[in-house]
């Protein structure tokens, strides 16, 4: 049944020849060892493909394990070595992002080299139900709720070599009972070390609180993410029809016609918005609701001011029949930005706020549940809010902009510090904002960054037992 | 902020006019409590209307509470009385169902007949999250994902009155500080003595529980349920058109032109298939992603026979360049049906199962986990499946047909008994398929009439210790 069923899902839903090399991504684990084995099977033209993150010492261990297990094929292999850290800490990623990112341009690149007609990966159908499971928790909004596809083409990776997840609909147990079966064992069983803790956690706690309402509910969210999914790429055809006719590029800006665009439906209107942020904001994982809602009130009744703020420095603005999604900030005022002038420094007490330029300003709470707030903060995609480790904190906290030449160690980068002004620059940043962009400091270091990135100095940890969150935003006026 | 939001709602989410009257159904708790004041603030015309579902003792006192609130707006108040529990009998309803339909056929008469515009109720952003978990737990798919409707017209109970809900978007908390910033008490608080188990444990355990993933859950939930529901209606414009183009009712059955089908998107073909379906089967409540996917494939490679079955009792029948769907057993073959011949009787063991005609069967599972299976069982929209108290059973239990006369009590009935062979008439059974028709008995009391009801004899409760899971069904050939 699973090797019919794997079978079915290659030649139709990842819509592969079986004639043509596929590159496929093997951790060693049990899923790709499945994937591997079927391919073999059904003699595909496979390249073995494994990348050594080197972020564990065992990780030399596991890339030997995977070339024999594909020399026992016959078949060809290639390995990877990145330094996963460094790559991170270039591009300001979290360590799983960029784990994640190198893997695939890893596994592309080398299916461009072997001409290849896909990359095969071992995304199995528990993958996807808890691949939806943390889109719902994090707000991700309906095309989250979708998952991930058998086939997808063009990717984030690719617009010709397409990506596909031949187990995309088979259960871990059945993959395990196949395993068994062929008498295959594993490289090593990377469940258990996984150390993706938020998602480990919904795998062993969540899943099986909702199974107690109804032990259907995995096949259950897997069926209706397949329906969503389908249904989205429907609606995005729409949207496809909207886009050519009321949105037009220009400049580093989209502008929408305003009559072509008010004669949509609502849910169209909402995902022409989304499809331009996303256009000006290539990076942005989430695009909250109350944004989208923001930039629908505007349309309806704009500002006196004809212009409004959209998300993470995406201006709306009005012109004629033209509305603009920019994010050019020559136009804004200076004011609009949170600013302090060099040399001031204003307290900050736990509960407190100050009050920057613009109607900015920065609160400080105190947190009484720290679960949720560590789940929070896990789940953080708000670079405007941060949560710290009270206990390493000084208090009073001071707000003040950056000395000349100030350091910063930044979570995540291995203690290495940095030149403010340098991350600053890194993180895009306009030169006009940075000399009076406001600092969190305790004592005389840095502790945040706000809209850049956290210090390492007052960072949070499991083992962490009083928390404050910071937020810096703009109330309504 | 409360009494301008509900405002704002009710002129235009509920699109309700000031000048015309509305009847709203008071509880006497806080939500519709909390309604009826905006309401009365804002001078709408509005009918008080309660309905004394009778199930309780004290629900005489709470009509009265009712009352005395309508006196002191100076509004008109209408009193309904019915007997819930005799309604459930007739229609063979759960006592919630019952109290349900009871109310909304209540609140829609009263509006007819003050010529109102709407029927205003107190659901709340709350209740709004606990639905669409429930539909999401169900495995009700995407449209259920949607939870309820600001405003929905046409509905279930009219076609040009509507139902609106002007506190959707309201959470309790807010509602109770309203009503205590207004100085306002409920004749009672509900919602502590709610007896709708499955919600409350989902609203005291499941949603806290989400709530540490995520302390936003609430409301990216309900965002996320305003978007699809959107987005549903979008989709619902595309499938009329698709309906117009390819259906046609005709004699109780539908018929889809084929090529016109199959030339529509996967997810048009699945909204037809479901909308084919509720047609023929209005009271269904969930129909499976199994039965969908039967249909479309059999739509892609029609069985040898030109027929298949589709779900409870319809059936798929292909005819030249028409797909039937149809409940019109004349054409079933007898024995596709599960039939037991009079006189004989089976012995069905637990575990164990029995063979019918028509490739059916019977099965018995002794329960493991017992609280999966009250929640499972508390689920069941499955009529040919039921779970019975181990302890009140005699073993072996037997499969018979039904004696002449023979008598049943169905659970939720009161202790009422009744001829099966009129609850057969009752739940629409064709006469050809009742004098074979398979029930299960324990001792010589019938237990469980497939399809039908399960009986009070061996019905489970929250004391249940040990259960047992029937289920009758037809493995593929």
């Amino acid at each position: 049944m699973v090797f019919e069923n794997i079978q079915i899902n290659l030649l139709e839903k990842c819509q592969l020849d079986p004639q043509w090399p596929v590159v496929v991504g093997v951790s060693g684990g049990p899923d790709s060892l499945c994937l591997l084995d079927v391919l073999a099977r059904l003699v595909f033209p496979v390249v073995v493909a494994h990348l050594d993150h080197g972020l564990r010492p065992e990780s030399q261990d596991e890339a030997k394990s995977v070339r024999e297990i594909a020399s026992r094929y016959g078949l060809p292999f290639v390995l990877g070595q990145e330094d996963v850290q460094s790559y991170a800490r270039t591009k300001g990623l979290s360590m799983e992002e960029a784990a994640r990112a190198v893997r695939y341009e890893f596994l592309f690149s080398q299916a461009e080299l072997h001409k290849a007609q896909a990359v095969a990966v071992g995304h199995n159908a528990d993958d996807q139900v808890e691949t939806v499971l943390m889109h719902l928790l994090r707000g991700a909004g309906p095309s989250g709720l979708g998952g991930m596809e058998f086939h997808s083409l063009p990717n984030a990776w690719s617009r010709n070599i397409a990506l596909v997840r031949p187990l995309l609909n088979v259960w871990r147990e059945e993959i395990e009972a196949y395993l068994a079966a062929r008498e295959l064992k594993p490289a090593q069983d990377l469940s258990n070390q996984d150390v993706r803790f938020y998602r480990n956690r919904l795998r062993h706690e969540l899943i099986p609180f909702l199974e107690s309402y109804n032990p259907r509910i995995k096949s259950h969210m897997w069926q209706t993410a397949e329906i969503l999914r389908q249904e989205n790429g429907l609606l995005d055809e729409l949207v496809n029809e909207a886009w050519a006719a009321c949105a037009r590029e220009q400049g580093g800006a989209i502008a929408l016609r305003l009559e072509a665009f008010k004669s949509q439906p609502l849910p169209t209107q909402r995902r022409l918005l989304r499809r331009a942020i996303a256009h000006l904001r290539p990076g942005l994982r989430d695009v909250d609701y109350a944004a989208i809602q923001r930039a629908l009130d505007f349309v309806e009744s704009p500002s006196r001011s004809g212009q409004a703020d959209l998300i993470t420095g995406l201006l709306l603005k009005r012109e004629g029949d033209r509305l603009w999604l920019t994010d050019r900030e020559a136009d804004l005022p200076a004011g609009d930005w949170p600013q302090i002038a060099p040399g001031v420094e204003l307290s900050l007490e736990v509960p407190g706020a100050v009050d920057l330029s613009g109607g900015w300003r920065i609160a400080a709470e105190p947190v009484t549940d720290i679960q949720v707030a560590l789940a929070q903060a896990a789940q953080n995609s708000d670079p405007y809010q941060a949560w710290l480790d009270l206990v390493r904190l000084q208090l009073p906290l001071k707000v003040r902009a950056r000395r000349p030449g100030e350091r910063f160690r930044p979570l995540g980068m291995g203690g290495h510090s940095l030149k403010i002004s340098d991350l600053m620059i890194n993180a895009g940043m306009e030169r006009r904002r940075r000399a009076g962009w406001p600092l969190l400091v305790s004592g005389d270091g840095v502790v945040w960054v706000p809209g850049v990135r956290v210090g390492e100095k007052a960072a949070i940890g499991e083992s962490s037992q009083r928390l404050v969150r910071l937020s810096m935003y703009r109330p309504p006026r």
